[in-house]
């Protein structure tokens, strides 16, 4: 890892116009370590026709992305090796040649883990700051968000009464599939591996019960904490304590698949038993959610999940690194769970604040 | 395994009132053996009221029986060590005390593995041997004809241009399946473990392409076979012809899981490849089908089946070993593929043919 400069964790300002941006230096085989990011110093580039100049606020670091780094297709496409690093990002626009955009306004885009990036207008999204901080368009207000909502609503279809099992469960995702599951007159257990994240589930976000799959046997727990069976599992992990929910799923269950990030940094194949037979038997349906099919419908969850926020049906949290050079530091963290709530970089402040 | 009475091969007859029983005589660990098998001479019993004795004329060996052998709760009671095995049967009233049944009608009821059984008249459901030979009422028109119509056309829903996979293609199920898929204007490829299996798709079922696992490399040979993919998965068997066939699925595709026919011998948990991520990538979904969860709808199946198989739509096979004796042979060649279609033990020809 090349971190040029000496800048140290210093927020970017308005009178250092660096631009450090990260490149894919390597591809990681297993889990990604410092080597496989570089920092470089680009120029900050400058508009074209129809382009916006992007600052960035914050970059958003997501499992989804250890895909991307791998050379295979897949849902995503990967990306090449001497090239800059993508993320969700929040920023302001700080030059625009588009119409829609002018200084000053704070954009969503799919840009970079770099403290400037230019964007066609067209594939930028306005982020309100006086609805909520802007940085919950990265989390519960942005892609974390919208994945919960149509997984959890669309795709798992809960009855009140269902007792809903969420693994990742203090994640971006997760955190936000219990709430709403609540919400839709659920009973919610979710899984997580440390006690700061168990007592944050139950204790504040009304989680009914919580597993801490560090410390206890999950079997066990599930098996206590789902007395009536487990009738929608909502499925952010993969790996064994999937494995162990999927003993416990109930006739006509649903199992929503949303994340494997237990097995994202596997060298070789991962095995595990083998659980088809348990369709037989339970005749539950297993499906995956990918959120961007939903793509024509993210008004309608992004007016419900600001309205759940807004009343505080649905609390959040953030884990937020500092400065850019933070970013492969905030993405590794994830395959730790280290993060509660959504992780984010948080690269510089507002200059328009309130202009 | 013990014969006892010294009867070898012959068939039941009129005069010799015997009632050999197969008793399930130990749990197997693994693959069943003769040990696990003990045949017993009972008396013939007697009907109580609203009962009849019925003659069995043929008995169905069903993969799913492995699973009553096992000492472990699942969609099905498990058996019990010292008692009678029980099959899906067909047979001829030789006395009744029920109204709706006489002397010399053929039924169809879960009795044993026996030459007589006792049965509740209203647990049996009549065949009409004019329709076609009674012992179809045990395959294309009975639980296995049924098990494919409600699997592919109720789970699977295809839609014509779809390719369709199916597993155990040449079974009572998948031989069944895979003719459907192709009248509802699909492409079908079937899975088999022989030559004379996948002719036997190709030549007469008019399957499209067939591929013999024992020969070919399974991956290599569903992609040239699926080239625009896999739509849907039809699994009867499960292990590593499901994973090659996971490499091949196309977005939304469907996997409907009927049987696992390649696991129910393990003496170990299967293991195998996790395969959850595919789903993420595809938004497949993969759901387990039983047919008793459509009791109200067998005779819509029924009905169709037997036109389908009257108009030569659906063309079936059977393989049929001879007396009750062959019973357990009949049923562990399940596990080795040597049935072409239905498996059946004949144990007795109709006494009241054409009365």
């Amino acid at each position: 890892m090349t971190v040029p400069g000496g800048v140290g964790g210093d927020m970017a300002d308005a009178d250092a116009e660096t631009n450090r941006t990260w490149i894919l230096a390597e591809r990681p085989d297993g889990r990604p370590d410092a080597d496989c990011f570089e920092l470089e110093e680009r120029p900050v580039p400058e508009p074209g026709p129809r382009e916006v100049l992007v600052r960035t606020l914050y970059v958003s670091v997501d499992p989804y992305m250890r895909g991307r780094m791998r050379d295979a297709e897949s849902y995503a496409e990967p990306w090449d090796v001497g090239e800059p690093m993508r993320a969700g990002v929040v920023g302001e626009v700080v030059a625009s040649e588009h119409g829609d955009w002018s200084e000053g306004d704070v954009v969503n885009g799919n840009l970079l883990w770099a403290e400037y990036a230019v964007a066609d207008g067209d594939d930028l999204v306005a982020v309100d700051p006086d609805l909520a901080p802007v940085s919950t368009a990265l989390g519960v207000l942005g892609m974390p968000g919208r994945t919960a909502y149509f997984g959890l609503l669309d795709v798992g279809a809960p009855t009140p009464g269902d007792t809903v099992v969420v693994s990742g469960a203090a994640g971006a995702v997760g955190s936000v599939v219990g709430q709403i599951a609540g919400e839709a007159g659920c009973r919610v257990v979710g899984v997580a591996g440390a006690e700061e994240k168990v007592d944050w589930l139950t204790d504040d976000l009304g989680f009914d019960a919580a597993i801490n799959y560090e410390t206890d046997d999950v079997s066990a727990a599930l098996s206590e904490a789902c007395p009536e069976g487990v009738d929608l599992y909502y499925d952010n992990v993969g790996g064994p304590i999937t494995d162990a929910v999927f003993g416990e799923l109930n006739v006509r269950a649903t199992v929503v698949v949303c994340g494997q990030i237990a097995l994202y940094n596997a060298t070789e194949v991962p095995t595990g038993p083998r659980k088809l037979g348990k369709l037989i038997e339970t005749r539950a349906r297993v499906e995956g959610v990918l959120v961007r099919d939903y793509a024509d419908r993210y008004r309608e969850a992004n007016e419900r999940l600001a309205r759940w926020v807004d009343d505080g049906t649905v609390q959040y949290r953030e884990t937020v690194t500092e400065g850019i050079e933070s970013a492969p530091e905030a993405f590794l963290g994830l395959f730790e769970g280290v993060n509660i709530g959504k992780q984010l970089v948080r690269v510089a402040d507002r200059r328009y604040d309130g202009a």
